[in-house]
């Protein structure tokens, strides 16, 4: 059942009188539901409890916070196909791809859940004392990682679950020990609410303290520009556009007490073919770069919108091949009508660019938020030469530059702004003979992929989201896998503290059996 | 030998006009040499060259870093006593500080060459492919940290050696594999020479790079500020006051690309005395306080400048030993006429204050740059209404606050701002019973220390030298310590990556004999 209010900690509250309602992109109307937008009192009180619940559950035990983050997974799942319905009828997907989310969140959750379980995520760092050094004596020292406070997450357009309300940002705050006020993406409120409810049932049942979560609705920019100005508010998680995550980093860095926004933006995410591969396995790879740029309308931060390849009748054929494949396949349904008008716009501004070219595009009929998938081309000159060439457009657009040489390859590519990923494909024993452009494409991205597709984002620990500015405002953190959670915690440090009163984590007989650092010796044992 | 120039790189160049003198502070007189200011084309110059060197630095082995960084440290000492006499020359301090810290900056150097050498700081993380995974096979995934690119560092004042030329920050950056400009300090540029001779001299022995290093002289803000927004540096080290430290911050934050400052500003390091400390230890806290506020002329960022108690006949005691204990130590010399004078303005602005009372002052005669270590106090409830009293003095000063009872001593506490250090001194037993005052504490420092002084930053993996802001402008770093590095290095991923075009850290051989965790398991075997 969706009330159209917000949650302030576990209470539905809806004091205010600007509503708003959801699209369905699917069928180009309004949803039945409406929801009230948050006050900037309710807003406050939202702020002010998560501050008060932070005292409370940053000092609940690893245990515990597993315990919490896995009773939402089975929340989530108890919603069953509602949850799913209105998923699908505010985001315009499929069922088959919100079961899909679904289960990446459910995933995401149990994951962080088992990183607290084994314990060894807190950086447990110890340097014992040495009374009888000399001159001067050394006191004993224990390290770990302590969460930072009240976290704003929010919510992206393009995943309703699994980077929004519990998605990946929240639950790497939670299992961090912070508290979380989401801001639920305007595009998705309903879904929005069923999934708080689930989070809300979940904190409930574990007793944790009044506030630990709040979803607050808005459809302008002032709820996200009052929760990030707020001064009880510690750190910010994004997913968007660059012009809205460099907004919230702005007005972040600005604040009397400056605090980290991580904002995940966007990227153009590049791929190189090499002739190798273009002389070898030219068909394979056309429909394997069709799909990635189709996948999911072409709505994800991943969709390869670049490829760069060097001149001559391979890479020619690469074109036909790839042409035949976008031509064929079926358009979906982008996430909101004003999605489509920016891709549409985005598309068109850079078709409308000296010497861009239409490789293929799909020329049936579509419906009204439908996108029409699209490859232009244009030659390395010009392409270094306009920046326009270089912009994201949202939705499954891609843009393939054929450079003269290696040489003019390597200058586009120190040339390109960072990214998300960056995928090379070729022979394996091509890659020697490439190593500058490996080289220059590392130092743009953080994440680099042989012989594959940059969308699908693996949920594991070696995964990297994030990347050099603007695929994310701090390169130094990914949005994705459990180490997600280093963003919302800061380490501390105790001296001569005695061993009693630390924390589990740190006390002589390692209770929680982590690996420790213990005098620059990485080691499960005790002291 | 001092020759005023500027390094760019290998080369001592001074191509400009404007020239400078230090000063001696001891004898108050301007020192014999004439230093001359770097001009805009040679701070680019080192720039660019601190970036092409970066293309191949970075791909340097840990072991050639290693080495680098031990032959920097016997470059040091190779220098002798010729540059402990300039350092004391320049900064006033007498020899043995002048050997401590030469100490502490060799230590510092060793202790990133051990961590490279061991090689797990790379935090190398695995995940191995599942092929047969279903509905979508696995890939292959591995992540370890990189290097940012060109770091600026801006030396501080108060560590000539140890946070200055070749100090924590610069070594960290090229432990990361960052390429390195110091803003030289301008209080001492002739140390700041001769120690970066040192760092050219080993950089050529191991063949590195030309512009790995540079070291620019300049007066104002004018170098500083054309270096944090020259579009090729990547991150920013300082270590200084709040005002300068936010003023690189903003400058960093509103470039087009927003890169990571990490300044160590300041903090009044609090100390709270619980009630039976002062009955039973009343006398020895009251000497190790007053000589932690006198070391170094009380020029430590963890100088305790505020001391909290209970109001009482034990804390009027505790406060009369104080005196005693303070008057008798001589005073030493400061940095710099103007730190005196900033010393002398910051404490009587605060002795002006409505409240504000004196318990003991230095009271001989003193040579011009030395300065009166202070002490005066205030009730509890006059210091949370007046924010003046809580400013930093930097300097041998400290105010004590008598409170009324337990509250106001926590919401006192919750008022302050972020801190590098907060201490209690206390019978271990006690500590139980003043848990409220622990954890609001915690919340607000970056290190706790129990029954010790803040000064004394013990240089080991288990310290951190930050906290939240004002303090540090990240508290998810620290400045002192083998993971200092962190602030220079963000993580990567190689997906689905050949085997033998990894870099070592990642390959399944483990050849480094690292620490990795493969599959969510910490291990140091191969695969």
């Amino acid at each position: 059942m969706i009330t159209g209010k917000n949650y302030i900690g576990s209470q539905l509250i809806a004091s205010g009188s600007k509503t708003y309602k959801t699209i369905n992109p699917q069928l180009n109307i309004e949803n039945p539901w409406t929801f009230t937008e948050a006050t900037p009192q309710e807003i406050d009180q939202a702020v002010t409890l998560a501050n008060n619940a932070f005292k409370i559950y940053r000092n609940c035990s690893d245990h515990q916070k597993a315990a919490f983050l896995n009773t939402i997974a089975e929340e989530i799942l108890t919603l069953g196909d509602e949850l799913l319905d209105v998923y699908c009828t505010e985001s315009g997907f499929p069922k088959g791809r919100a079961e899909g989310e679904r289960g990446r969140t459910i995933f995401q959750l149990r994951s962080f859940a088992n990183m607290l379980t084994e314990g060894s995520w807190l950086e447990a760092t110890i340097d014992t004392a040495i009374p009888n050094r000399s001159p001067l004596p050394k006191d004993d020292l224990r390290k770990m990682l302590v969460p930072l406070g009240p976290v704003v997450v929010f919510g992206s357009s393009n995943f309703p679950f699994a980077f929004s309300t519990a998605g990946g940002d929240t639950v790497s705050a939670l299992a961090a020990g912070c508290t979380v006020i989401v801001k639920s993406h305007s595009m998705h409120i309903g879904t929005g609410e069923m999934v708080a409810s689930a989070v809300i049932k979940a904190a409930q049942k574990h007793k944790m303290p009044e506030g630990i979560f709040s979803n607050l609705i808005g459809s302008g920019v002032t709820l996200g520009t009052s929760l990030v100005k707020h001064p009880l508010v510690k750190a910010v998680g994004f997913t968007g556009s660059i012009n809205g995550g460099r907004a919230l980093f702005d007005l972040a860095s600005q604040r009397p007490e400056p605090i980290p926004v991580f904002a995940e933006m966007g990227s153009i995410n590049p791929v190189v073919i090499l002739p190798g591969a273009l002389e070898k396995n030219s068909q394979k790879w056309a429909t394997a770069y069709a799909g990635s740029i189709t996948l999911g309308t072409g709505q994800f931060c991943t969709n390869p919108g670049l490829l760069l390849g060097i001149k001559g009748e391979n890479l020619n054929q690469f074109i036909r091949q790839l042409a035949e494949e976008i031509e064929k396949i079926q358009p979906s349904c982008m996430l909101h009508p004003s999605i489509k008008a920016d891709f549409n716009n985005g598309r068109e501004k850079i078709r409308a660019q000296n010497g861009v070219t239409t490789v293929a595009e799909f020329k049936g009929e579509i419906a009204p938020n439908y996108a029409s998938q699209t490859i232009l081309t244009v030659d390395g000159e010009t392409f270094l030469e306009n920046p326009t060439l270089r912009h994201e457009v949202f939705g499954p657009f891609s843009i393939i530059v054929q450079c003269d040489n290696n040489e003019e390859l390597e200058t586009i590519i120190n040339k390109l702004d960072g990214q998300l990923t960056g995928t090379i494909i070729g022979e394996p024993m091509e890659l020697n003979n490439y190593k500058m452009i490996v080289d220059a494409l590392q130092n743009r991205v953080g994440r680099l992929i042989f012989n594959g597709v940059p969308t699908g984002v693996e949920v594991c620990a070696s995964m990297i989201h994030g990347g050099p500015y603007p695929a994310s405002s701090d390169s130094r953190f990914t949005a994705v896998g459990i180490h997600a959670v280093k963003r919302w915690v800061r380490p501390f440090s105790y001296q001569n503290w005695p061993d009693e009163l630390l924390p589990e984590a740190l006390q002589d007989n390692n209770p929680l059996n982590i690996y420790r650092t213990i005098n620059d010796i990485i080691t499960n044992k005790t002291i």
